[in-house]
């Protein structure tokens, strides 16, 4: 740490006292995330109570020209959080009040470090929830930074579609509002969407304002097993192009579903194996149910197997977002490298069948989950990330993999971002338009006090 | 013109011939747009016939700092095409190829000069069509610089819910593309919605992905008069609360009533009346239809007047996108003045009535027209651009009621954009976000040349 680091810090320090640490043990927690990339600690961590707090720090940090690094739940795939370059960790978790909620509207606006089941708790009380939803309970803020999307997304859309503003902290400290509580605008650039999907690379959000939905009617679950993946995926492609509205469509494969009876206790046939979800009237549910049965049927799937009471219902979702941690279960002392690819579905089929050739021929166990209603899957690649075989061998696969999925029109990540681990991808799968992002972080953070070393080499 | 341009535009004319014009009509012509602004006209207008000859074009105008000015159908309503500092028009409208519609995926790429209207009809026979639906038959490059929507956003969104990806001509006169095929991406910077709704300010929109829908199997189209405006919206804002997903519902106060019925030929009575659309199967628009006959009678909804036909429905939907052009009927010559506000559902009733009450009160003919479902409502003030009484008393209304919708958490537009028109609307609805739009601005176009004068104050 230089001396202007730790000058800044201890100005920080007389200011907030103990929320600033600079333990070890707070300082490696902060460094990393629940992947295979490899951990790097700030030089300190900052637990932020306020906007007018964060604002605050990152004014210090920028006139001494430190790193500033969001942390939410630690809960991404990509090395987001680890402060590659040293500086500051502006801990958010604190911040984690339900500021409005508008049962009217159907919106509220929540802090940044509130957590997406503390979330879905309170909002149920009132008929309410928010549809966004990826495995791990990670705060708001951080699936805002990360355009983090989940099982939903088919019906409900991503984080791009359910944010409808943000008060985002700059590089300068300076606070601004971006949106606005109107169902649609065309009030000047779309400063929401610039940021959602930043990355903590353009400002640190603070707050978010959501959109949200009325608890359906009827909600019906039922997973459905078939003999191969791709009977499984062409199911999910005829109802998709069918437009019938699952809510959910959910692939695991075979080697995921022994991985998650095994950890969440389900008792399901080892095989590809489809979680459904359908939202609405009796009618409506039962129609849509009828028809996907029947799609299934002729793709040689067996009869559903229905989650009759709501306890059964959130077993099943329940195991599906543990997947990544019974995943991780199958080889001791395994971190994961988790791919993301998302294709147009009409290519998913061709995709999915050939990652599953590569991974067949492969020494690592790397089970399957999709959220293949939006042509999105993820292998999660166990590795032991000190094991140089087992990196080239996961580093391969993803590249193989990745430039697959690009060749059909897809992109490298559906829902986990670039951070530090895609940022060559980023530039095959956009070309020339990386060049015009840079740009903008450039203008947006002259001195690349954000989060530096994620989503672009290293601005100079 | 100065010798710089003069010289510009001979270039441009060795290379591109009459396709390059200077004749004081087609000048006139592309100055100007629907609207009460006052035309200015540019100083060339290049009729482009490909991406590549954008980028050569706006190069020459970089070169020679002359501002470019994106035109496709001059439908815009905020003076967006005027050119108020000179230059060159690029009109688009040659550019209406098609290029690639896939069923399988419900996606198609278009050349940004193609027409709503146009394109509608080349997907009809795929069973296909594109959701939104401004008044006007307008570009699909202009309704994304917009970020246009109309009727049907209340269920399917605006041009940033359903444009997949841009190519772009920025400044320089370089092209990128941006977003992709996949149906949710986490692969950097929304560049895509970026350039969504930037008016012409950050580049020239060539090319445009969309979303597309499969055409339901029921389309199902009624009317319903109310004897209050008050009335009619509180039963929108029910339908709304309540979740019931209608395709299309749109208020038309007695006023537009009174001039569709004279314009479009229809024979509705004259009372604020709503037009409601389902779309679904069978049974469920069935049932939606009766929950929202339900709710109107209960607020003295007559008996809902089915469009029984197609013929009759597009004859409906017909007098409803010419609504604008009914209404300037009523004075002859006249010009429109037309606001476009948007609020939280929950503020529509209070806000409407207000707006009413105003305009009671004032000498201007001013017929309402709303997407309702979406909280956004048109005031079309019918005024003589050079009467100053008139400009004045609509330049008094149009503020009160942007002010009065800003403080219920509104937009100042919530489809028609800034333009010209709404500059400092801008900055009272997004205070210091709109420094950091012009940080993007500048950044993006260092030397101010594209469509200069508008959405900000000129940036020296």
């Amino acid at each position: 740490m230089d001396e202007q680091s730790t000058s800044m810090i201890e100005e920080l320090r007389s200011r907030y006292g103990r929320r600033v640490s600079t333990s070890k043990s707070v300082l490696d927690q902060h460094g990393r995330d629940e992947s295979h990339h490899l951990p790097a600690p700030p030089d300190a961590v900052f637990f932020a109570a306020s906007t007018d707090e964060v604002a605050d720090a990152v004014s210090l940090c920028a006139a001494a020209k430190v790193p500033v690094i969001p942390f939410g739940a630690g809960t991404s795939l990509e090395g987001h959080v680890a402060a590659l370059r040293g500086g500051l960790s502006i801990d958010l978790t604190a911040m984690n009040r339900v500021l409005e909620v508008s049962a009217a509207d159907l919106d509220c606006r929540v802090e940044a470090g509130l957590t997406r089941l503390a979330l879905a708790e309170r909002l149920a009380p009132q008929g309410l929830f928010f549809p966004v939803d990826p495995g791990a309970d990670a705060t708001i803020g951080g699936m805002a930074a990360t355009r983090a999307s989940g099982t939903s997304a088919v019906r409900y859309g991503t984080m791009r579609e359910n944010v409808l503003g943000l008060t985002v902290v700059l590089a300068d400290g300076s606070i601004i509002r971006t949106g606005g509580r109107a169902r649609k605008s065309a009030a000047g650039y779309d400063l929401t969407r610039l940021f959602v999907g930043s990355e903590g690379t353009l400002g640190v959000i603070t707050e978010v304002a959501l959109r949200l939905r009325g608890i359906p009617e009827v909600i019906a679950a039922a997973t459905c097993a078939f003999d191969t993946i791709n009977d499984a995926v062409d199911t999910v492609i005829e109802t998709i192009q069918l437009g019938i509205p699952v809510a959910r469509i959910e692939l695991l494969d075979e080697v995921q579903v022994r991985a998650s009876n095994r950890f969440s206790g389900t008792d399901l046939p080892e095989k590809p194996t489809l979680f459904i979800e359908f939202h609405g009237s009796e009618a409506g549910t039962a129609d849509e149910a009828r028809a996907v049965a029947e799609i299934a049927e002729t793709h040689g799937g067996a009869k559903f197997a229905w989650a009759t009471n709501s306890e059964d219902r959130s077993a099943l979702w329940r195991a599906r977002h543990d997947a990544y941690y019974a995943a991780l279960q199958l080889v001791p002392h395994s971190k994961g490298w988790v791919t993301d690819v998302c294709v147009p579905i009409s290519r998913l089929a061709e995709c999915l069948v050939e990652t599953k050739r590569d991974l067949e021929g492969s020494l690592l166990q790397a089970p399957i989950v999709g959220h293949v209603g939006d042509g999105n899957f993820h292998v999660a690649m166990l590795i032991d990330p000190d094991d140089p075989d087992q990196v080239a061998e996961a580093s391969r696969l993803n590249q193989r993999i990745i430039e697959r999925a690009v060749a059909l029109g897809g992109t490298c990540t559906g829902e986990h971002g670039i951070g530090a681990g895609k940022i060559a991808y980023l530039e095959q799968e956009h070309g020339p338009a990386v060049e015009v992002m840079k740009v903008v972080k450039a203008a947006l953070d002259p001195h690349s006090i954000l989060n530096p070393g994620k989503m672009f080499r290293d601005i100079s």
